[in-house]
C-alpha cells in the first residue's frame, strides 16, 4: 500500500448549498473514476454563509459518496454550528462511510493589509482546540485547513507522530496567494519530508473573497508534482511512499535533530571580550 | 537605528589559508568602503583542511579588520582546533574588534545521494552544543551554519528570543542547493517573519566540494531581495525594520499561535463511527 492516488478537487462554488454538494459529490465521483484514493474538498466546499450540525446534510452526503466510491473523503471544511458556537469544520469519512476525523481549524485568519484585504475570521468563527490525524490502510494523514499551513509546529507534530501525507483544504487570497501558497506548502514537505496536498475553491471574482486557487501536490523533496490555475479543476498525483522513504534515508533529519539543545534553548550568550 | 546594510562575502577560496584571509580582508574593506554596517564571509573562508585555534591567525585578522573598518564581522567559519577536537565555527566581531559571539556548527551534515553526493562531516568535526545570538545596535542577530538552516526549531528560537536578522554562512552543494537553498531561507524567513540572509563560497568545480553559490538576502515576506549567481562577488542589501513590524502587524502570526496546543499536542484521534 506505498502507492496510492490522491485528488484535490478546485471546485468554484456558488450561492445555493445543495448546488455546491452536489457538484461536490459529482467530483468526487469523477476523481474516483480516475481511480483517486483520498478525495480532498476544498475549504467551504458548501458555500461560507449557511451553518449547520455535523452531521448534517453536507456531510450526511459525503458520507454516503464515501460508500458509494469506496474511497476516503476530506471533505474540505462547512460552517459548522454547535449549540451558538460556528467553526470552520472538515470531516473525513472512510470508505464505509464512518465520519473518521473531524478537524475544526485552529488558527483563525484575521489579517489586515491596508487596501489589500481585511479579513476577520474569528468575528464570526470559533478555533479548534485540537490536532487532527486520520489512519488509512496507505498511511496516516495530518489535516489542517488553510491559514493552519503557516503554523510549522502543527506540521512538525504530525510529522512526529508518522503522518506521511498532510492534506490542506484552503484558499489563500490574492494578496496572499502569489506570495506564499507554494512556498509554504514547499517547505511543509522539506521540513518534514513528507507529502503536502492542498485544495482550494475555484476562483470566483464575484465572490467577497477572491481565491487564489492553485490547488497542488508537494514531495517530500520539495518538488511540485501537480498544480493547477485558478480555475475549476481536479488536481491528481500518485503518491508513492518509497520516495518519502528514500528521502529520509538520504538526508535523515529525523535522526539529525538536536532536540536536547531546542528544549532548553541554551543560548550562547557570553561576551568574550579582547581575545590575544 | 531600524535601517542597515549587510554584505554577504561570496568568495572563491583556495589553498592557501594566508591567501584566504588576506582575500577576506581585502573583501571586507571593499563591503565596509560601499556602507555595509554587518559583513558575513562564507563557511570556511579561510579553508577546509587546516585547524587552528581561536583565538588564532585567522579569527585575529578578522578582529584586526573590523578594528579599522569600524564595522561588524560574521567571521563565516573555519575549522576550529580545540584540544583533540575540531569544530566548525563562526567568530563574530564588534566594530572595536572583541569577539562577541562563537558558533559552532549544531548539525553536521552527514549525507549519501548516490551517484551525487556522499559527505560525513561527522568524521571530522564534533558538533557545537548551544545556539548563538549577538547583539548590534540594529537588532539582535541569530547565527547558524549551512545546515543549520535546515533545521526550523532553531529559527524559531532565535525568532522567539528577538534576532531580527538570522545569519546562516553555508554552501550547500550542487545536489540539494539548486532544491532547497532558496526555499528554505524564503520560508524561514516567511515562518518567523525575520530577515534572513546566506554566505556561500563562490563555486569551485576544482574542488572535493563544489558550492552552488546563490548567497542571497531575503526579507521577512519571504522575498528574495538580493542574490548571487555562483560567481565571487558581494551580496549587498539595505534591511528595513520597519518592513519586518509591518509584516508582524499585518499577520500577526506570533499572536496567533497556540502554544497550548503544540505542547500537550492533543491530539484528536477518537473515532467517530457511524454519524447519522
Amino acid at each position: 500500500m506505498s502507492k496510492f492516488k490522491v485528488a484535490m478537487i478546485q471546485m468554484a462554488v456558488r450561492k445555493s448549498k445543495s448546488d455546491n454538494v452536489a457538484k461536490a459529490v459529482k467530483f468526487i465521483t469523477e476523481a474516483s473514476s480516475a481511480g483517486a484514493h483520498i478525495i480532498t474538498l476544498p475549504e467551504f466546499f458548501n458555500s461560507s454563509d449557511e451553518a449547520e450540525p455535523i452531521p448534517g446534510p453536507s456531510t450526511q452526503a459525503l458520507s454516503a459518496a464515501a460508500i458509494s466510491n469506496s474511497v476516503y473523503i476530506v471533505g474540505g471544511s462547512i460552517p459548522e454550528q454547535d449549540g451558538n458556537k460556528i467553526f470552520n469544520t472538515c470531516a473525513v469519512f472512510c470508505p464505509t462511510g464512518e465520519m473518521i476525523a473531524k478537524h475544526r481549524k485552529i488558527h483563525l485568519f484575521d489579517i489586515d493589509i491596508p487596501g489589500k484585504i481585511t479579513f476577520e475570521e474569528s468575528e464570526d468563527f470559533s478555533p479548534g482546540d485540537k490536532l487532527t490525524i486520520f489512519k488509512t490502510p496507505y498511511c496516516d494523514v495530518g489535516v489542517g485547513i488553510c491559514y493552519d499551513i503557516r503554523f510549522a509546529e502543527m506540521a512538525q507534530i504530525y510529522a512526529d507522530r508518522g503522518c506521511k501525507l498532510l492534506v490542506y483544504p484552503g484558499e489563500f487570497s490574492m494578496a496572499t496567494g502569489p506570495k506564499h501558497w507554494e512556498v509554504l506548502q514547499r517547505l511543509r514537505a522539506v521540513d518534514n519530508q513528507v507529502y503536502v496536498a492542498t485544495a482550494s475553491r475555484a476562483r470566483n471574482t464575484q465572490s467577497g473573497y477572491v481565491a487564489w486557487g492553485h490547488s497542488s501536490v508537494v514531495d517530500p523533496w520539495g518538488d511540485v508534482i501537480s498544480m493547477t490555475d485558478e480555475k475549476e479543476s481536479i488536481v491528481y498525483a500518485d503518491i508513492d511512499l518509497t520516495k518519502l522513504e528514500t528521502a529520509r534515508w538520504i538526508l535523515p533529519l529525523k535522526q539529525h535533530r538536536r532536540q536536547d539543545l531546542y528544549l532548553s534553548s541554551s543560548l550562547n550568550m557570553d561576551k568574550i571580550i579582547r581575545p590575544q
